[in-house]
């Protein structure tokens, strides 16, 4: 794949496993990476909000990415979560990232302090005229500084480094009012989708995949829905969609995030460990009893897979029906 | 059309015309009602935000219903908003609306005071259990007591006289989720959105049509899209949707909400008065600014017209496909 | 006392109270009022919030003013509420109250809608170049659109007829920032606060009183507290905003607003009727529940009564402290 | 000064100066540390938000309390920010610093993830469980997960460790009730606002002091406001702080925060570097202009400084006031 390609498909935000005492587990990390790729995840996004960056060190965040990357050896490509606490510190992970081999580094917009549209711009353009990595915007406004459409349009128009944006205010006109804009300009450039919720609605919108917590639980799902988008059958997309939505809304609530989602892939077999914020006893308890019904909901979704899933079958059909549309 | 039949397609929400000395434009009211059945509206809804309800007295209230249903005479159904000042009035109003024979009534929940999700259940409750016409319920959080998934869920199972839901809080997941767990009990039940922006991905996730202010200026191009949908074209649906949404954009945004439909309604031949709420200088500046923007746009939708628009030529179409896929 | 006097102290939003079969209780209503005057408070102010002004007729609203001016009888200054469906109206309910006798109307922004800055002041000052009465601007952001601190300054200058803002926002420094703006201008111009909970901190910091609804309940405890405050006895004062403070809060929370006042009006002996919204059955069980929680602060407050608030005895103190300070 | 005395007075959460080349810059912050406590601020508070801790990487916020404990030399009590990545990270950092001497530790609320109140009560408690130094908890709901009253009281009432709390929401009302709760349990315990528009409410109000970024600026301001409340000349108070409000309102407004405060030092002399967030070019020149009001501001202030300042008159007026008040 050449490193020009658009990023498109369903990436896997990757939980970040931890051993008993607390450290990165490398050994889970290598397998856990091993199988997404193998049910078919399009990309790997180590670092990301999912990935609880902000809950390692700079260093282990380095580890992390460079676990991911020699385990993936080239499989699919690496979106790799590149903030650090200021300019200089972000553009010299970057620069590492880069050079490691990612396909692109993701930067979330400034955290903490909520920065004015203009500090944003100024943030991203300083790293974007720097750095030797391409670089994904991620706009994130319930946790960080949001990125307006005209910052992106602007960075998008401004700086050829830039090469996409994730997204995941779930703000579906707003990601059609960056697609109509910024489209003309840059065939390259990439929109992805953060937010389960509306996968569908947002490739079917144009957005050209999505970077989604699920997909590290129920990966055959979240793939299946890309490929009925782009073999334009939406009526199967969309009962698709029907069934991730209760499987998110079920790992989106509880606890503390991502622990949801921890429990979700516990319920696929593994058990990433104990996640790095503590939870009081009455949490203890709430994730205990939501992890049955997660494993409901999962074991219902693997037992229904034959019929809904076979994704050799559905890429057949795929191709048929695109053959015959001339897409 | 018998009484029973759930409401679908894009209806309505219609300003109403004033004249020079502010009082309701009869005259002005029954053309722009014929222009809208003609040029194509599913069905009318005065007393909408967009009628600007609240700026009438209750006895302007009831006339503007009463000329509607006259005018309209059965050609197309009336959703007629019927929120009072308390539940008494509002149960004299339904009954009122429906002696003169609308399809439904749209309530809006309490406003000014932000009721919780019990109240909300009280109010709509009490309301349902007592009038005699179908009634269908209006959340907009931007404006009102927000009125929760379960909510509307639990109204829907106990209440018969609740036949749907008018949701312009634009929120894609939630619209699912009421379509999920009511859809099963409730065939019967309408789903319609208020938002505009987001009406394609809206009716492609099960949404049977919307109450789109868009429609007052576009009727074309609202119905369009809602029979794209219907007959399976979603790649032209979207493409509409790219077509609405900067004139939804342009006519949201100037002065004091409706203004700039007022000034969509302008650029269609429909001068429908000065509105019910003052403007400062300066607003009226930027009305008239947006003015020619607005005129632009609609112009160039107008001209292009033919390609896109000739509904005649889409309904034969839409036949034809339905007919092949035998939906 | 003349009509030019700055409005002070404390006056009572009052509760308006219904009989079983709904409608305004004349007879309790009058009763009402006279206690409220005997207990101290410097004014009253119908169709307020606290007096649920939109659940009300148009009708219903003048006969509430009405009342209350013909049953006072000059005793003590009225703030009516006037806000009506539109401009136009709104100015004819100000006039007609100016007519009754009342000191000022009070206009809420507009709600439902929310308005920007420009259509605030435009609407403003279209009430306030037109009617006959002086106007106080309420500021309440929860429920109706903001009226900024620009705004006030800018109609207090521009607009004799604006004699006062009463703010409902509990924002302290927006309160000083307004204070030092205006005054240098305005001597007359009233500053009130409706939110009880900084009632000490805003006089402290220049208030001239407060439109407060617990007042409606114990009439005695913010006499004292205003009585504290300008005898410049701020550590009586705050010690009897402690007092306020578990009363306000456990009042604030109960079922729909106002419901938790009229319990505590109950605890007082005054039972107001049931309130114009409904209630769910579990609603009904917690404010039953709460009646006695706010019975037991009640009862605490008038039973240490003697020791705090004896308001003769009070007064003579503030006249000897401020006659000794020369205030 | 023994360690349990509860911290009180008004301390400087101070910038961190840098030097051109972007790194910290030890001289200036000794020299600055000199000046401040040279002008009577009460305390320091390295790692503030003022101070800009997420934008410096672990190793150069120990550094930066390093610098500041050993040029303070004792002369007041530090209170260090320590929130670090995790509770581990965030426990080994309180101990280094209770180990260089600090007063006590300041720990934000987890941020960027917005934790519930359960896992910011789980967070807290098993920090406080661990360490070995003194805590105060810091709430800052703009910035990060907020923490409750119930929390507060909770961790109050179980961690002996937890000895304070720096409340910058500036929710007055939420303060006493802080206050009311706590106090009878805890005499040892520091209520701190962060709100400087609202120091003196709050000081009137009971709180014991604040952490003030204004104090950066004008330390005798702040030092003179909390002098007169706690000498009782309430009415001086809010002078000074009609005085503190344009300043602070002008400082918090410009570019990124705190880029105003940085402007605030500029004009007392300090150039203290160029900030570790990149600003857009028109933010520059937003920057410059507003440099000139602050300049105005602040040269009034220090002309006016003579009759309102001069703190050893000041407090020879306090100490007079109070024997005579045997307060």
């Amino acid at each position: 794949m050449p490193t020009t390609a658009p990023i498109s498909g369903v990436l896997t935000p990757n939980i970040t496993p931890v051993d008993s005492a607390g450290r990165v587990d490398e050994g889970k990390l290598r397998g856990y990476v091993d199988w997404l790729i193998d049910k078919g995840v399009d990309g790997l996004y180590p670092n990301g909000s999912t990935g609880e960056f902000v809950r390692f060190t700079p260093e282990e965040r380095r580890r992390i990415v460079e676990i991911v990357v020699d385990q993936t050896a080239g499989r699919v490509p690496i979106l790799a979560g590149a903030a650090e606490a200021n300019v200089k510190e972000t553009i010299a992970a970057c620069d590492a990232y880069g050079a490691m081999g990612v396909r692109a580094v993701a930067i979330v917009a400034p955290f903490y302090y909520r920065l004015s549209d203009q500090g944003v711009y100024a943030y991203f353009r300083q790293i974007a005229q720097t750095v030797s990595v391409d670089v994904t915007l991620y706009n994130i406004p319930l946790f960080a500084s949001p990125i307006s459409v005209d910052t992106v349009v602007r960075l998008a128009s401004e700086c050829p480094r830039v090469i996409g944006i994730k997204d995941s205010s779930g703000d579906l006109p707003n990601m059609m009012r960056m697609i109509s804009q910024i489209r003309p300009l840059r065939e390259d450039f990439s929109f992805l989708t953060g937010w389960d919720a509306a996968l569908v609605p947002m490739l079917v919108a144009g957005a050209d995949g999505g970077t989604n917590a699920t997909s590290g639980v129920v990966p055959e799902l979240t793939h299946a829905i890309h490929r009925a988008v782009v073999g334009g059958d939406i009526d199967r997309a969309m009962k698709l969609q029907y069934q991730l939505l209760p499987l998110f809304d079920a790992m989106i609530s509880i606890g503390e995030f991502p622990e949801g989602f921890r429990a979700g892939a516990r319920s696929r077999g593994w058990d990433l460990g104990p996640g790095r914020v503590p939870l009081s006893d009455s949490q203890k308890d709430a994730v205990a009893a939501a992890q049955r019904q997660i494993d409901d909901l999962v074991r219902e979704f693997v037992e229904a897979d034959s019929p809904v899933m076979p994704h050799d079958t559905i890429d057949k059909i795929v191709q048929q029906v695109m053959s015959q549309l001339k897409i």
